[in-house]
């Protein structure tokens, strides 16, 4: 038998899932709806369906696979519980028991965490990550997530939400945000954020861009960026401005956890140098001086294609490879 | 023979050292000047000299001690390398090869880390979090340390120099530091910090205070904090302004890595409820929602006097618990 591990990316819109080999490989994929069923339960029916259809669909031509272990990236997700804890974007409210529910189907280890942490995994197995045992990845979408990996190993912290520097706090009488505070570092770091920033800007300065015949509704951190590429004014002081306020709270994260690298991934990311530069050169700014020239800021290495898959799956290819590696350890002694 | 290990507290005026059972017992302790000497060498034979002491002195009653292993907590301690790097308050300038050059003296293990890290590992082993496996201490001193215990283990990051939360940023036009930049937490949460504030509060404020009587240079936090337990204006809101800063940060080192407790320590501390209280206070306003009601705020359980050199022994005590479970772990197999 083949073994194969299923990585499921529970998202606000849609679910995307796959079937996931050893080397990192996506060898079936599909995705449903997050919004269309009337319940939860509901929804977990047609994701098993769903994951029913990519087996099959394999075994067709080549017989011989099964699902060995499923890892789960959701907003919000609770490691230890295995639940999904009031995400805000997501239709169903309250504490849904995810991996409980989802044993009906199958009987095999089950891991579930947040998002960013399944990309930290994901970067650390199949990515730029591999033989670090230090280091961030920040996701930068709709908003600012982050998983750490501290000496090898997710760091879940006490009650398994650690993680959460889009919402350190900027300025306590800046932007509004959806967690319910003011300043949160998403509000200004993160394609929404950088959306509110130009239009900040577009108030404030006077500088010619071609941003000003767009409305908010129709602004996108992809125009954006488009436009600074072209040298657009108001387009490349928003880079700017975000790198700046990235780069100080990256300083910060440096003085928690002195990691060795940090990776930028998803739709923010995807700008490029526009980004990458300024953020570089304000992390070194405000960095201490004994951790200055030390720490690297990188783009993912993960397609984005499949990394929200990969990394879920690599939840369980990660707890695989540890248990193998004890039992190594123990036939030596 | 009974085992001992040595700890070393190196601090910029002196050096404590004692000698520790494995219950938390200091047997027998002593320190020198970390300034009189002409050279480090010379320092290293003076403290290699006083351990000598201490030690003949236990064996000169009970026979059969012998010390196992070193700790040593010192500032910019270098856990990997084990050297002390530039540390700003210490005679001797440059990169000290503490551990390699004290392996001529004692031929077992020793162990050398910032103090922060140190004071963590002895709250964990000897002190408030027993039994805790996420837990940082915060040491509210000249400066702002900090030691970050996950899962167990002392956060050490890439280089070794994880927990310099004194040296978040929390303005960057604000205080200058010692290290160099501006609006650093430490220039505003610590002793020196807190007669900074009182000397701006009494520029600023018109209200009567007895600390208008008293020169910068003879202020000092202990004096404020018996000034505020008696209802002086200025006094309690310097504690204010100081817990208000520190919760801000206290919040955002919440959300990078989910602690189960956080401890304070040492000088500022001991101020008590004037501080712990606005802490508290301060820490769930700026916390996000997932963490509220979660996080404890708690002074050490360590009386301050043996505190460095319990810690110092800690790094030590801890290894060889490590070494022996694992041990046990091979038997069983």
């Amino acid at each position: 038998m083949k073994e194969l591990v299923a990585g499921i990316d529970i998202g606000g819109t849609g679910t995307k899932f796959g079937l996931t080999d050893r080397e990192g490989n996506v060898l079936s994929s599909s995705q449903i709806s997050s919004t269309s069923q009337e319940s939860f339960e509901e929804y977990l029916e047609e994701l098993h369906a769903g994951l029913e259809s990519c087996l099959a669909e394999l075994n067709a031509t080549n017989n011989g696979y099964k699902i060995v272990g499923i890892g789960v990236g959701a907003p919000n997700g609770n490691y230890y519980k295995g639940t999904i804890d009031d995400a805000p974007n997501l239709r169903w409210r309250g504490v849904l028991t995810f991996v409980e529910a989802f044993k009906q189907y199958y009987d095999v280890p089950i891991i579930l965490t947040n998002d960013a942490n399944a990309a930290a995994l994901g970067e650390m197995l199949f990515g730029g990550a591999k033989g670090l045992k230090d280091f961030v990845v920040i996701t930068l979408g709709t908003g600012l997530g982050s998983g750490f990996v501290v000496n090898g190993e997710l760091l879940y912290g006490y009650d398994g939400f650690a993680g959460e520097v889009g919402h350190t706090i900027v300025d306590v009488n800046g932007r509004e945000c959806g967690c319910g505070r003011q300043g949160c570092l998403e509000t200004y770091v993160s394609a929404p954020g950088l959306v509110r920033t130009v239009q900040e800007l577009l108030g404030r300065s006077v500088a010619k861009s071609a941003l000003r015949k767009v409305s908010f509704e129709d602004m996108t951190s992809a125009l954006i960026a488009q436009k600074a590429q072209v040298g657009d004014a108001i387009a490349l002081r928003a880079f700017d401005y975000t790198a700046e306020i990235l780069g100080l709270k990256l300083a910060d994260l440096v003085a928690h956890t002195s990691p060795e690298t940090i990776f930028l991934f998803g739709g923010l990311a995807n700008a490029g140098d526009i980004l990458f530069d300024p953020v570089r050169h304000y992390t070194e700014k405000f960095m201490l001086n004994l951790y200055k020239d030390r720490v690297k800021i990188l783009p993912s290495a993960i397609g984005e294609q499949n990394a929200a898959i990969l990394g879920a799956a690599a939840l369980i290819w990660h707890d695989l490879k540890n248990i193998e590696s004890k039992h190594q350890n123990l036939s030596i002694c």
